[in-house]
């Protein structure tokens, strides 16, 4: 059982996840990205070789964990959570933990070991949001749960140890706390103007149009003002609303055109370059928010984290995000 | 002039270094680490290829910018802030953003090109700490300044361009949110139980001893319970202190001896990894603060920062600091 572990200056919680358990010599011998389609767990065919399914879209009459699904949702086989068990805080001298309890799911995108995201048609793009809500729904049921975090590593840098494309899934017993500062700093906005932080944003980007890279009747995509990596770029839903897990069909198929439109575009200006995307969602024991506004902040992984950053919690961006919007304008989708 | 932006939501600010400005076909084509001694800016002979030295330990009689130092502090040729002008701070719609005003300079640990840190004599690992020191009360005379980072990348996958050992140091005009946060949570742990959250900690390590590496008379060297990293690593005073620059001259021998130790001994378990070690000190604009202890932490670099760590907060480590400590005790210094 993985242990989660409280640092007793800043409140920051860590997870040493036993189940990893790295002695030194396991970290210069990584494997490589595992690319073989025989061997590759995520494939047509190989169903045995990940945990039993959670949830799969398939041909209606064939059976879990067999052939006929075209999007599969299975628990991580090396999870950095467990998800039996109550949940208990003890203490440790001056010092707290609990212990790992949470979900660990993989959303393997499509059948198709070669294709990324952006590659997929729009139909199975929108199926991945799908499931992504369908799994926020089902979790929101646990009442261990606090927080479900949604995000995608593609590419080796950006922390992928598979080739084959999915998502991950952590539902957490506690809210994080850098979605808690987020909600603190968009209510302390909200108390402070009487309006969302988010829907202002989206007004003064709208207006001046510098960093807007591309829109649609219900997103805006566009690289945000303190943008902390080079061309970091948000897709934010017009209409306000708090929760991911409330989105309609029409914003489902908006927001799958965008997914794959903003990826598509960073491909051809970065060459390919691995990324991060993150789902901003309000946490499971809220609703309806007026100051929180769920979104996506998509990140390329194109400069390194070092010394200045870790000291001071700011990031040095050597790119514009006026640049980095014309850039991604002018390449289309 | 470089432009920092505070994120509206977060309040966090970040640096747009428009002396680094990159177009997308800059990022795949990082440069290699410079590694050839006649082209080595820091190299003995080629102090022109610096800008004017700000401050050596050098032979009584030589020029600066000259033969003759053994230690040589330069300001950046390439700054994230800039040290001429004065600090103004401006709004653009509901965006806050200032000019970069600061110091970025960086520390030339010693003249032969092929040594690290951990290899130099202890005698110079003491000229090294005494240059952080000297630095330190230097610039802290200057009233724009609230925050002085000392920090060391070490490898390129730490973020290090050149090989020549060196460390920076960067004056800041406002005090960033990590040492906020820092500050806050150890002021409200003293509120609490009138007692230093740091020198409660060096107590319980001390006592329980899993987590110890090597002390000697002034200073702890452990493994921190909530590690972010696997091997992660503080050294600490056992005297309670504020204030770094304020260290008296038996502290800097034995830190030197630390740091040194340390030093090698990952570098025997972890088969030179490449990292990052961060001095964590109190703002220029405090003075003898009950519920402060500066400190230095070190964190190799062998894991990545992926969409869980980001969307979070939290860290993921694979290896207890208990096992990390064991490993780094056995080695050796």
């Amino acid at each position: 059982m993985p242990d989660l572990r409280k640092d007793p200056i800043l409140g920051r919680w860590i997870i040493i996840a036993t189940e990893r358990a790295k002695r030194p010599s396991d970290f210069g011998t990584e494997p490589q990205e595992k690319s073989d389609e025989k061997l590759c767990p995520f494939c047509v065919g190989n169903e045995k070789k990940t945990p039993p399914e959670v949830m799969a879209y398939r041909e209606p009459g064939t059976k879990p964990d067999t052939k006929g699904w075209w999007l599969r949702v299975v628990p991580n086989k090396f999870p950095a959570l467990e998800v039996e068990g109550d949940l208990s805080r003890t203490g440790e001298g001056m010092y707290d933990k609990m212990n790992g309890i949470g979900a660990h799911e993989v959303i393997i995108e499509n059948t198709d070991h070669n294709k990324t995201l952006p590659e997929l048609e729009r139909k199975n793009v929108e199926d991945v949001i799908w499931a992504y809500r369908d799994r926020t729904v089902d979790l929101k049921r646990d009442a261990r749960f606090e927080y479900i975090l949604i995000f995608k590593n593609q590419g080796k840098a950006a922390g992928a140890s598979l080739t084959h494309s999915h998502s991950q899934l952590i539902a957490l017993p506690i809210v994080p706390k850098r979605v808690k500062e987020e909600m603190v700093g968009a209510q302390n906005y909200y108390e402070n103007k009487e309006r969302c932080v988010f829907c202002d944003i989206i007004r003064q980007e709208t207006k001046s149009v510098t960093r807007i890279i591309t829109e649609n009747e219900d997103f805006v995509v566009f690289a945000p003002y303190a943008s902390r990596f080079p061309f970091e770029t948000w897709i934010i839903p017009k209409k306000h609303d708090s929760a991911f897990e409330d989105i309609q069909k029409h914003e489902v198929i908006h927001l799958a055109c965008c997914l794959k439109g903003i990826l598509t575009r960073m491909n051809k200006v970065l060459n390919y370059a691995p990324y991060n995307y993150i789902l901003h969602n309000s946490p499971l024991t809220t609703s309806h928010l007026p100051y929180y506004h769920w979104h996506i902040e998509v990140m390329p992984v194109l400069t390194r984290v070092a010394g200045f950053e870790w000291g001071t919690g700011f990031y040095i961006n050597p790119t514009p995000p006026e640049e980095a919007a014309k850039f991604l304008r002018e390449a289309g989708a």
